[in-house]
This record gives C-alpha cells, structure tokens and sequence, in this order.
C-alpha cells in the first residue's frame, strides 16, 4: 500500500506510490476495449447489466490509494507526518471503443458516461474513511495519461488537499460577508460581463474564467446550487451530456485535437451540505508547459486573452 | 505590458502575457552564443564587465512583466481584480558555450553564476514596486525551456503569491509555537533521520524531503539562518557553487540527462529580516506528468521514495 506524507513547509499531502513507477503504455492488445475485458480486474460498474457494455468501472491496476478498514496514522520523526494510503482509484473506460473520444460520442453515450461517474462518486462517498472525490480525464500524452483508450478516473482520499480547503476558506468567508455563494455570483458575474461567455444553455453555462491560468482553460457551471457532483439529478444530466460534448468538440477543433485536463470539482464530503460551493466542471487544455516559475511561486503565466479564447469559441459552437 | 489577474475563487494571481504565445524556439544561430551578442538587447550585467564575457543578464525578449513607475490595480466588474503586469523578467546567459550545462561547468564558473543570481536579486530588490523575487531555471523541453543554450530566469512581482503566503503562514505559525524556524528544524530533523540525505557540505547540506513532490525531487538547504538569497556572502556562495555542481551532476547521472526546474526559494522581500524563513535550492526532475489529479485536488502522486532516491545518489556523488 502507498503512504500519504504531509509536506511540513507547505502542510500539502503527497501521495508516495511506487507501485506506479512502472505504469503501462500502450503496446499490443489494448485492455480496455470490448472482447478484453478478462485482461482487467473484475468490473465494479456496467453499464448496462448485462449485454454489450457501454461503460465499464475497473479499480485501477496500478492504484495510488487502495480500500482498507481504517486509516492509520504515524510520525515517524519530528515534524514528518505519515498515513497509510487509504482510499479508492478507479478507472472508467468511457466506450468499448478504442478512439470514440467525449467529442465525438452521441449526447446518449456522454448521459450514460455522467451517469457512471455519479454512480461512482455516489458509491465511494459511503466509504467513512472517504474525505473528499475528484472525477478528472487526462487525455493525450501532455496530459499524463499513459493509455490511449479513452477513460477517467475517480480517485477518493482520506484527507481534504489545502488547495481545495483555500477554496473553500474563501468561499466560506464570502458567505460569511455576502450571504451568498461565491461560485454562484461568479457565474452571475461572468454572465453579466458576456465577454468571457461561450454559451448558455438550459442548466449550465460554458465560459473561460476571468483568471484563466492557460490558454482556452473552459469551465462549465451549473445554474442552481448544488456542492457535489454527487448530488446532480438524472435530468440535469441529460442537461450536461450534450454541453460537455459540444465543448470538447469546439475545443478540438479551436485547437486542433487539444491534450487536455477535465476535472469534476466538487466540496469536501462532510461540506455536501452547505451552501458555499457549486460544483462545476473544469477544462484545462495542455498547451503550454508548466515551468520553474509556475512550481516555484505557484502563481500560472498564460499566453492568451480569455476573452479572446471565448470568441473563438463562440464561433465554433454555433 | 501584460496583466495580472486575481482567480476569486482562490485569490490566487495569474499573469496574462499575450506576447508570450509567440516565444522563440531553436533555430538557425543562437542569439546567446558568444559573438552574437548583437542578437539580444543591451545588457543589464555582464561578468566580467570588459573582455570575453563568462555570464550576461538581458531583458527577457518576451517577458511576462516590465517596469513602470507605479503599479495601478483596477476592478473591471465585481469579483473581477486587475493590476498592470509591472515587475521585471530577465534572462542570465549561464555560459558563453553553447552546450555547458551547470552540471559540467567548473565550480569557479557556477561560483560567478550565483554571483550574477544575487546581482540581480539584490538589483529588482531595490525597486520598491517589488514584492517578491524568484530565480529558476528550467532544463529541456519538459520543463518549459523553449531554447538550448544554458539560461535562467528573475522574475520579481508586485505581489506575494498565495503559494509563498501559505508557506509563510505555515512557518510563522511554527515560529510563533516554538520560537524557531520551520525550515532550520526541517534541516535537523533531515539531517537527523539520515536516510534522506545525499551529502553533507560545510555550510550546506543536501537532501531529498521527507514529502518529496516528485521523483529526484532534492534540497540544498544552507546550515546558518539567511531568509533571501539576496542577502547571502561571498564566503557562502563560494562554498554553494561545487555543491550546486555534484548535485546536478549526480541528478544527471542518476536521471540519464534528465529535464528538471531549479528554484531558488527566498522570502518576500518586506519579510527578509524575520527569522522565519531560510532560503534554498529545490531541484525538481521532469520525470513525469503533472495530470488531472495533481492539477484538481494540488496534491502530488510521486512514484518514487525518497529513501531510495537518495541511496541512489548518495552513491554518485562519492
């Protein structure tokens, strides 16, 4: 099993697997399409049932957290913090076939895809030991994905990252200001300028973030609270399927089959709850490297005008 | 002149240099080789000052920030916080060769590049739109270099990032616990468990920490309180420079040539004279990929154990 370290400058957890050194790449069969399915562990989720499968959920074969009963914790010297890597990693392989990307995959097919995901979360999140979910796609190389099949992951930790409480923090103290949800009135915000907007759909809206940290980085953000991906409802993933698809769809077209990050964010577990967060889905196109001033300082350079990202956009998905 | 622009969900600054999508790569003549001096502009240092030059300092051709008398900040809607991208961004030309990288240099030429490091930090210093100063390098493609020729970075900004606030907050509430620096205790504890440290120098020591981020991930930490590097000794840099050389060369060794960031982390510039920080050295390879986990939750997977990272190059720099 992997080890959780706390970082004792910074107070961030690093996850330390060595089981992931030797991670596959793609050679030969691919595991992950129909008529291979005994080359993967058993599945934990099929969609459907029984039959041709549309999605499939499978623990990840080279996990970097893994179930256990309880989460133990240890120091072993002064100022080293250390837990036992508890958790949940799963792969969900998006399609049974080996190049049908979200772009290019009907509005049924990306419904049935949402659903897996919820499921998931749904299903990691009665885990007590489960602190907080993320649902991300990394897709192409630029991306860190290892496998060309399309998949996702959904990787659930014992303990809440720093970058995700300062979130919160903010959005707690705006609360606390304001009365009102930080994420909401930035929709609103975003909205009324127009500028950054690429559409507005029933449900949710697709705009490129005042403070985008890379070219073309899209968020998409429902229109009524809702903290956790967790808790969205069947229609508004009927809602979602086909905005997330034309996204993806603008995206690889303004740039040409884009390398990209797509990460579900969502509160912390016990923060379900409250009304200081929106769930919402973030793109982050692989363009650009993230370099020695980026690590070092952890504030992000970007080369293009969000503004100018979104008119782009707009164009294509008309 | 670019922009700098607060994320209101993070508070965290990002900077918006459209000039910068169009950043130069290999090709043709190297405008930093000696006898092509006429390629970059006017020189802001050059060591030594007549003669054949060993380092050169220029503007950076596309740089992300550039002075201006005063910083103006300005709100272009609610939640939406702006401010002129105001600061400096410069290139130190390491060497006039075209392949010597730090690793192979002599430690008389690293001693002169430092000194030019700590020239320049100790010039932007003096500009009192300066809130915080950083000096990186980036190696190979991986780490975001779009050119050959051994080069590094200064960038100082008008504003602290969050990530250093973070950081500051964190040694300050240590501080203010125990009346000692984080970083200085960090150093002892290293130094106390012994299994990840690659070498002990006088005024210097080397190690992989505890939580490393990254496979190879090293510190050079020095052994007597400084919070800047700007404030650092002739006598230090002279005994930092063949410490910088064995640990890049044993990274280079151990990593085959390996693509990496070299950071070098001070204080804010209003918080040099506290005793809570100490500067130092982080070296981080770019081994693999920053993914959608790293990038939604800010929590690092690393593949590697630090225990073993260190073993390994504690036997390359025998």
């Amino acid at each position: 099993m992997s080890t959780i370290r706390q970082d004792p400058t910074t107070k961030e957890w690093v996850i330390v697997a060595t089981n992931r050194a030797h991670r596959p790449r793609d050679s030969g069969t691919c595991p992950f399409c129909a008529g291979n399915e005994s080359r993967t562990d058993p599945e934990l989720l099929r969609i459907p049932d029984g039959g041709e499968w549309q999605v499939r959920v499978i623990p990840n074969g080279f996990a970097a957290l893994s179930p256990a009963d309880r989460v133990g914790r240890w120091e072993p010297g002064p100022l080293f913090r250390e837990m036992a890597g508890v958790g949940h990693h799963e792969v969900i392989i998006d399609t049974p076939v080996h190049d049908r990307t979200m772009a290019f995959m009907s509005d049924e097919e990306v419904t049935v895809l949402l659903r897996a995901f919820r499921a998931r979360h749904q299903a990691l999140r009665a885990d007590p030991n489960v602190r907080y979910i993320l649902i991300f796609k990394n897709q192409g190389e630029n991306a860190g994905t290892s496998l060309t099949h399309p998949h996702s992951q959904i990787v659930a930790t014992p303990v809440a990252p720093l970058h995700v409480r300062q979130k919160y923090r903010v959005a707690t103290g705006y609360y606390d200001d304001t009365g009102r949800c930080l994420y909401c009135d930035v929709l609103e915000a975003e909205r009324a300028a127009g500028v950054r907007l690429v559409f507005d759909s029933p449900g949710f809206t697709v705009f490129e973030p005042f403070a985008s940290q890379v070219p073309f980085e899209t968020w998409i953000m429902p229109q009524h609270h809702q903290a956790s991906f967790g808790q969205v409802s069947d229609g508004d993933i009927t809602r979602l399927a086909p905005v997330v698809r034309r996204t993806l769809r603008a995206l690889h077209e303004a740039l040409d089959d884009p390398h990209f990050n797509l990460i579900i964010h969502s509160a912390p577990v016990e923060d379900e709850d409250k009304p200081y967060y929106l769930w919402h889905v973030q793109i982050l196109p692989r363009v650009a490297t993230i370099a020695g001033f980026e690590l070092g300082s952890g504030m992000r350079v970007t080369s293009a005008s969000p503004e100018e990202s979104a008119s782009v956009l707009r164009e294509l998905v008309r």
